[in-house]
């Protein structure tokens, strides 16, 4: 990560961090469980990537990261609340994350449902609560609540999440003749979705609170969508290769004979295509010209990053 | 449940019937498993009370079903993803709800959880496209984002559903004391927790959304409280004494020692709670003079369905 782009994480994962505290429920708030298990997960230790992105595509837009706060803050619920169902014994059965043990080896696996639950729950509710900062569109926050519920629904995340596991260990063969034409459709279809899917409604949020043009905001669109490819594939090669140490999960992928691109592409083949989604998600920046710095490194980031 | 009160509901249940086939993810979308799960239990024919509720408090404010309707079905769309969520082993573990199979038996604990939360990330779009309803106020629909978000989450369902979980098979006896002052403390906790606070919500979620002044409001709410804990009071006592075949469920409240009314104060004890309650919940709808006797005819209701 090159000096400025660092710069940018840390000040702005410090102010989404101190505003999480704040946005959450209270801890004093009966029963206490279930706050405990809420803070357990979102406040371990997160790169906080999705926020940061609504408030570049808010800054790419000449938006403020005040004006946008709350809103980065629900997407690191919705993730954070992906995340813990994920780990379920019944989805992906990890035992750990980010090197700490998953809400549910903690909490119990009825909390951590219900823990993801309260997550999403409340990720709506800081949405529509950006709309009382002033001079925030209304009508824009609406906008940004179906896209992102959008994204993180059926058509998006949770679609994604639906393909993955019906192609999990090893299904994938079969699964994909009967709805996706090729193995390779239907891992674009789940990276798409799983992953970038969330990662573009987040930029598209940012800039259009902060009243960015339509041209700008498919400009995001198409960036983010290439952003998260590239991040998705490098994932996938550092669960392959990577340090299990600093990844801080097991690489459970490639044991349980997940579709992923190093299985189909090999590591090398893999890190071509990544390096293609990165050049692509360059090219979309364009019209934004130097005011795009920011997000042109984080791209380079995406597949530099060693977890 | 008197004449007019059924001719009310069926009209109702049969525009909200309709509208939530257009409302879902049309099922063309990919993945198609995930959309089943959805509809399996979207169409599993539920009462929509809670619906008619949304319907009922916007039309005792002098406003108009068909600017509730994409909220009317929202909230139908939380109230099963709750109930999906808390039929899972991992929860109260019920095989059967509404006389069927429940979603995880039918398409596994993976799909049903992402079914859950795929409702319940919908739910939030469709109360945010209410606001392209020509009339309704895009401020009113975000304060109801915020209050069914609020009610639906841990300071409402959520909140209630983990106290419930934590004091089951008789638990309750030693957490009582830990959080709450008193069993029968604890036991008005879930019941105002995890029932009445949606069925408040929606009550003031149609009110809002047609323009309803803060009194009425506020009459609508505590109307909602009391109807709820009547609500859940009378589904406790069918439980215990129901017949199984109406109730569609196993009636399984007593058998694990869950901490419920006739636990406590036996049947007939706990049916004159139930009458307690819908006494206040007609003292509340006072300001609403004739124009509330549709929701008198609900209370009324509430204490004397049979399933």
């Amino acid at each position: 990560m090159n000096s400025e782009l660092k710069k940018y994480f840390d000040l702005n994962s410090r102010r989404v961090e101190k505003a999480l505290r704040r946005f959450l429920p209270q801890p004093s708030i009966r029963p206490s469980i279930i706050n405990e298990a809420l803070r357990y997960s979102v406040f371990a230790g997160g790169k906080r990537l999705r926020p940061i992105l609504v408030v570049a595509g808010a800054e790419v837009c000449g938006g403020n990261w005040k004006k946008v706060l709350p809103t980065a803050c629900a997407v690191e619920l919705i993730h954070t609340y992906s995340l813990i169902h994920d780990d379920l014994p019944a989805m992906d059965d990890d035992d750990f994350r980010r090197g700490v043990p998953t809400s549910h080896r903690v909490f119990g696996e009825d909390m951590a449902i219900l823990a993801g639950d309260a997550l999403l729950t409340h990720a709506f509710f800081l949405i529509a609560r950006n709309a009382e900062i002033q001079g925030v569109n209304p009508r824009s926050v609406l906008k940004v609540i179906q896209i992102l519920s959008e994204n993180a629904g059926i058509k998006g995340m949770i679609g994604g999440q639906v393909a993955d596991i019906k192609s999990d260990g090893g299904k994938w063969k079969k699964y994909c003749k009967t709805q996706y034409g090729s193995e390779k459709e239907l891992l674009k279809f789940i990276h798409e979705n799983k992953t970038a899917a969330l990662i573009k409604g987040c930029l598209i949020a940012g800039a259009i609170l902060s009243g960015g043009t339509a041209k700008k905001v498919r400009a995001l669109a198409k960036f983010g969508n290439y952003l998260g490819l590239a991040f998705q594939v490098a994932d996938d090669v550092l669960d392959r290769i990577g340090d299990k140490k600093k990844l801080g999960k097991k690489g459970s992928d490639f044991k349980n004979a997940k579709l992923t691109y190093p299985l189909l592409f090999g590591v090398e083949g893999s890190l071509k295509a990544a390096r293609k989604f990165v050049e692509k998600a360059h090219e979309a920046l364009g019209i934004f010209g130097t005011k795009a710095k920011l997000l042109h490194s984080l791209a380079d980031f995406v597949i530099a990053r060693d977890h």
